[in-house]
């Protein structure tokens, strides 16, 4: 990534030096996405400028890799006969994205600018829910009549072409709409120019409904290598394609919010330098305060027992590294389940291969924690650092509750997100900070019912 | 996927019923990745009758789809002359990515079947670095000659397209084979015939050489929406391309090993439920040991401070509490951090832009968890649940610790993992399990400082 940042720092030079001709020379020939990233350090009066440089199609491939801040500048300082050639030059899934994110008086001035039939379709994208297949795909692909030759068919792409989002495959449709099959470019162009499409065609096609949530689409290109995957209406008429670009973009989305509820934050949708402070703090502060507060269980249990610990305050000092294992084991577990049932590799048919696994694991897990801690605790607390309350049944007591707790750790960790995506709660929010407060409290009680019954207290 | 596993079962039925040329028929047209499930749950004299009855190009497509475990089984039934027919049908790059995961002797039985040529070029992408660009890439692009007409090219493009493992990106490559442009199939499909390639060439390619990371190619497809990335040697020779598919891969890879890493886990590249136990265990044990053995030092500021818990026993039941708003803070704050890392949005270089916004986070994070800390501790521990022994006192002991290690703990968690990246370490390895056992320790020693200070201990 350092070219770019090479790239973008002599465009601002230029642009400083009001150096426009030199400018657009420079500029026009790099890639969108490059280009997008001068944007984002210009004020919006230059950034209107250097826009007008560019040839119209870069200018409106640069515009859709923006971050909508910037798009809403550049909208407002556009005049409508510009707005609508910006936009004309867009696939409708990007115009459908862009709308998305932003205010309703920008949308109504885009949707007045652009032609009838271009706001037709958009209007029919934004109504399909978040996150759908509907709301991905764009309705811009190669179709083509299965009675057609080879010849028409090349003659049909080269005319089209420019307006569809991918010529590499194209769709062989029936006349009520229904899909009947593909030919890729590939195909086409090495076969014989008499070649009927029909007879070449694959028939074997996988689709996906436009209700069919995005991470299943992105999973199934994945696994069959699609460059393009077809979306069909709930009558299996065509209705638009998804391309590999966008999976991989909904991909790292996915991941994104997998993440994010994995650590305990709401998931945001812009990068983190741009998100402001306020913001990341809503996504954080609810997960923080709801875990603070589950804590005044393991507080209680402690208060039970605080005679116990009166007695013994030695015991008090292997609570932190009782709870961090416990939590360790049970994230271990949990984020490599949550991990499998997102790339669609486990689902809960496998909960008792998964528990069958885990209790071997855990419990050689388990049993090697527990021995070396318990050599641990002699040779360096006691020996080497000479603290002097501490016992071999004391030792035997920590050891066996962390024995315990590693071994009900895993089994919770391996056995909650499977049970989450069974009652349709997302996997991901089973993770680290929720494995730990359960485990926390576990762990506490087993401890303490050692301590009571083999100290005797 | 359910899809799949409907297949599958049907597929597997007739061959219970050895109903051979309907298993034929039923299966031959089905997706690659599909058939290769089937496999999965054959016997090795069952997958090698199956093997034999898909048409050649399907059976190695197959193949390649299939884990190493089937892949050695069928391997083994082969003749010479059939081990030689599936991989002559394969990509190099598929392989390649075979012979990595084989045994020796198969791999010389491997690379002695097939043909020189093919000897030659696999060995070559062995010898590139694991994780690099080299040891992803494929040899088999379509390369031009400037000074072609399109005409020309789509004749050149129609004789090697089946050997080609992408004909939608060509590139134009001068005598010494570097690279100087490329064409798309769509561009070629709407020049006019006579056209030359040289001048409808786009000349500003994003390239990599053979050595960049794998990551770094990922996130360069992804950025630039290629659908396959030019890789150059160190001369700037074309000697490669990587496609989009592998690139799909790569990002489910990468993002494996931070989750596995982020969650104390040493990576495996198989899936859970194909991972034997013993190498389950083996990848999560050292960190548990390791981080078990680390508690050492809370253990030892908990042993210091015993006469202050002795005094007030009461202090104890807040320490689970304390530790766990402190490893959830700065694990919310660590694992954004590396998130953005790994997708190339945050350098070393913003570090101060990262803790000016995480200061302004951990204030109001902080500020909001200690007053409602305050506020619980009083109303639901004391009131509530009638814990005599908390005082107005120890509830701001507790509050004003909480409020500093919600601070600390952020800071540490948004730094760690981007010093880590400067000196060269993975980030992911800075998250929750790591951070926590810093975190602890801090926690505990504020605590305690605040404990002696204001209680007077």
């Amino acid at each position: 990534m350092e070219d770019t940042l090479i790239f973008v720092e002599k465009a601002l030079e230029l642009i400083s030096q009001r150096r426009f001709s030199a400018l657009k020379e420079y500029v026009s020939e790099k890639e969108p996405a490059d280009i997008a990233e001068i944007f984002e350090e210009l004020e919006p009066e230059q950034a209107v400028i250097l826009f007008r440089l560019l040839p119209k199609e870069t200018a409106a491939e640069a515009f859709v890799e923006m971050d909508s801040e910037e798009q809403i500048d550049l909208i407002k300082k556009f005049s409508d006969r510009e707005l609508s050639a910006v936009f004309s030059e867009m696939f409708f899934d990007d115009i459908a994205d862009i709308v998305e994110e932003m205010p309703a008086s920008i949308v109504r001035r885009i949707l007045n600018t652009v032609s009838p039939d271009m706001r037709k379709t958009v209007n029919e994208l934004l109504q399909y829910p978040e996150d759908s297949a509907g709301s991905i795909m764009t309705t811009e692909f190669v179709g083509l009549k299965k009675d057609i030759t080879v010849l028409d068919a090349l003659n049909h792409i080269r005319r089209v072409a420019i307006d569809k989002e991918t010529i590499y495959t194209c769709y062989v449709i029936a006349k009520d709409r229904h899909l009947l099959g593909y030919v890729t470019a590939k195909k086409l162009l090495t076969s014989p120019l008499d070649a009927v499409v029909g007879d070449i065609m694959d028939e074997n096609v996988v689709s996906v409904t436009t209700t069919e949530d995005q991470e299943e689409v992105a999973l199934l290109m994945g696994r069959y290598d699609y460059l393009a995957m077809p979306v069909v209406d709930s009558e299996g008429r065509l209705v638009g394609i998804i391309t590999v670009d966008d999976v991989i973009d909904v991909i790292h989305e996915e991941t994104d919010e997998d993440l994010a509820k994995m650590s305990a934050v709401t998931p945001v949708d812009t990068t983190y330098l741009k998100t402001n402070v306020f913001t990341i703090f809503k996504s954080r502060i609810p997960w923080l305060m709801i875990l603070m507060v589950s804590a005044t269980f393991t507080g209680m249990i402690i208060s039970k027992f605080e005679h116990a610990l009166a007695a013994q305050v030695v015991l008090t000092a292997f609570i932190p590294m009782l709870m961090d294992s416990g939590g360790n084991s049970g994230s271990q577990s949990s984020v490599t389940i949550i991990r499998g049932l997102s790339l669609g590799e486990l689902e809960f048919r496998d909960i008792f291969k998964v528990l069958w696994k885990e209790v071997r694991v855990a419990s050689l897990c388990a049993l090697c924690l527990g021995l070396a801690t318990f050599v641990k605790i002699l040779l360096v607390d006691k020996l080497l650092l000479g603290n002097s309350d501490i016992s071999l049944m004391i030792s035997a007591v920590v050891s066996l509750t962390l024995f315990v707790t590693v071994l009900v750790a895993k089994l919770i960790g391996c056995s909650l997100p499977l049970l989450a995506k069974k009652m349709g709660f997302d996997p991901a929010v089973m993770a680290s900070p929720f494995i730990t407060t359960i485990v926390d409290a576990i762990s506490l009680m087993v401890y303490f019912a050692f301590a009571t019954t083999i100290l005797k207290l």
